[in-house]
């Protein structure tokens, strides 16, 4: 899918908070961005036709061995890669409502979806709901399946317990995905991680182009390994926080809030559908939500957010209320 | 193929010139790099699913319809997007040597290679010989074969007559791709676009993931049409140069230069393997050349160069010089 996404900040003008994706908008990058300004010659060179330095790096990071990680250009990379790369299983199965580029890129290399599909993909923080799943369901998934794919992309915005690189590599058809772009709120650069089994890795290896990762996320990737920056202030009021915002949204008559164990959360206006309300915060108030309807099973009726600043997260609830109030 | 490209500069300590990739070296980038500098906050948002700006502003520039341009992360992601599309065709063909990618990226999608194959690839100047083929045998190459895919990566280091994106618009299976990689002397940026006719450039769309232009490069692409920046000082006297180096190299005893009609060009060493004077010239002198050996066709004596500045040009050719001396 190519429109339809969040983060369409592009398609409006004067976007003062944007809630439509599920990354934190304050990070503090300067000291990343000055590293990237004083290393932008790496834009004359050839990157790494396979980036083994960062896959190193990560390894160290994670406590497994470098053949275990392969780097690619953002987890929607991995994503396709792994369809393609398992084309010959030819069916897999998918949890909805979930991230739709896991039925995109299947559907692409002709895959049929089945509930004992060969390829399974679970994401874990589920976007767009927000829910964490557990070990235990994981491994019964993953016994339940040829090939199960956990997508961790936003591993890093909850306290719930997730498995680690580590754990899984004893599960030899257990495939994790990593989202470097989640993490370090950098999504303009592009840049994922996929671990696994060495004989998983080995062939998606295979089957991935050479010169894929561009040389400022290569370098990016490295600097942000060794400095081990904190971009979120602090994970554990960051949650808080949005437990605050989808309390306060949950108050208002007609709106109703979902669970969540991240930054991020599913809501469902009753009175109209979230796309009418998406235009009018977009136009009076130079918010930006996510207009969910287009994930599979869900409605015209549901939105989702991100929690921002307790500012803009009061703003929003604000924002929602003058909406309900006018109609 | 991962390793075994030119430009592997990261697996050498000191090389103080780079013959190696295509790319002349001393382009003037610093008021690209400037703006980079000012707008590296781009990391922070998501790039356009699809990099329809710049579609435009390419379209624009080359007098043709935005939706008869895709833009790609590199030359090499449009080589493995065009092999995915139209995997269901089953043959290829090729003309050897030429740059590896096209067998492999139909390999990996299960294509067999026959004479007669439905998707052709010619490779325009051609990489490694830097061959330039005519409008005329374009035409003849594209009745033959049900799709041809010409890949004019370095298109603008030569000055010979080549086929422009709008006259090749009324050949319905005529797919052009272009390197601004390559143009821009930016390979670290990875960015280029494929012109087409708005069926195929529909097609190949459909097949390709979202995200996948970072928005460095997005920045970059833009700037540089907007502000037609000359980064290689003068074609003509590049050219002549490069002349001047393979008239140079080819009087020494024991080296064969071939013809070209670009900036680089392909000799081969009678003595020894070009893998022992790439390491000789490495080592004793900092001067990385492109190993050849590995291009289906060729010999292990071939080795190819890409010109550099005159000095850069003539201490290269007394390295050699002195190398076939020590012998």
């Amino acid at each position: 899918m190519i429109d339809g996404h969040g983060d369409d900040i592009y398609s409006y003008e004067g976007i003062r908070v944007n809630f439509s994706s599920n990354i934190y908008a304050h990070a503090d990058l300067s000291k990343l961005e000055a590293h990237l300004c004083r290393h932008i010659d790496a834009i004359r060179s050839y990157p790494e036709p396979s980036a083994r330095s960062l896959e190193k790096a990560i390894a160290h990071e994670c406590g497994i061995d470098a053949d275990e990680v392969l780097v690619v250009s953002g987890a929607t990379d991995a994503i396709y890669l792994i369809a393609q790369a398992f084309r010959d299983r030819k069916t897999y199965c998918v949890y909805h409502p979930t991230f739709s580029e896991y039925d995109d890129a299947c559907q692409l290399f002709g895959y049929e979806e089945r509930p004992d599909g060969a390829l399974c993909w679970l994401c874990n923080p589920n976007n767009p709901t927000g829910r964490v799943v557990s070990k235990d369901f994981i491994r019964e998934v993953s016994s339940a399946h040829e090939i199960l794919v956990v997508d961790q992309s936003y591993e890093d915005y909850t306290d719930y317990p997730l498995p680690q690189p580590a754990d899984m590599l004893c599960q030899d058809n257990t495939i994790l995905l990593h989202s470097m772009t989640k993490r370090y709120c950098i999504p303009g650069l592009r840049l994922g991680y996929i671990t696994a089994p060495a004989d998983i890795i080995r062939s998606l290896r295979q089957q991935y182009r050479p010169w894929a990762v561009n040389a400022l996320a290569m370098e990016a990737g490295k600097w942000l390994l060794e400095n081990k920056v904190q971009l979120v202030p602090d994970l554990k009021a960051y949650l808080q926080e949005t437990q605050r915002l989808r309390q306060n949204l949950s108050r208002l008559a007609g709106i109703e809030c979902f669970d969540t164990q991240t930054n991020f959360f599913l809501c469902a206006i009753q009175p109209c559908s979230a796309a009418e309300l998406k235009e009018y915060l977009a136009r009076e108030h130079g918010i930006l939500i996510r207009d969910a309807s287009n994930f599979r099973g869900l409605t015209p009726h549901h939105f989702r957010v991100a929690a921002q600043t307790s500012e803009e997260n009061d703003a929003l609830v604000a924002a929602i209320a003058q909406f309900l109030q006018q109609r």
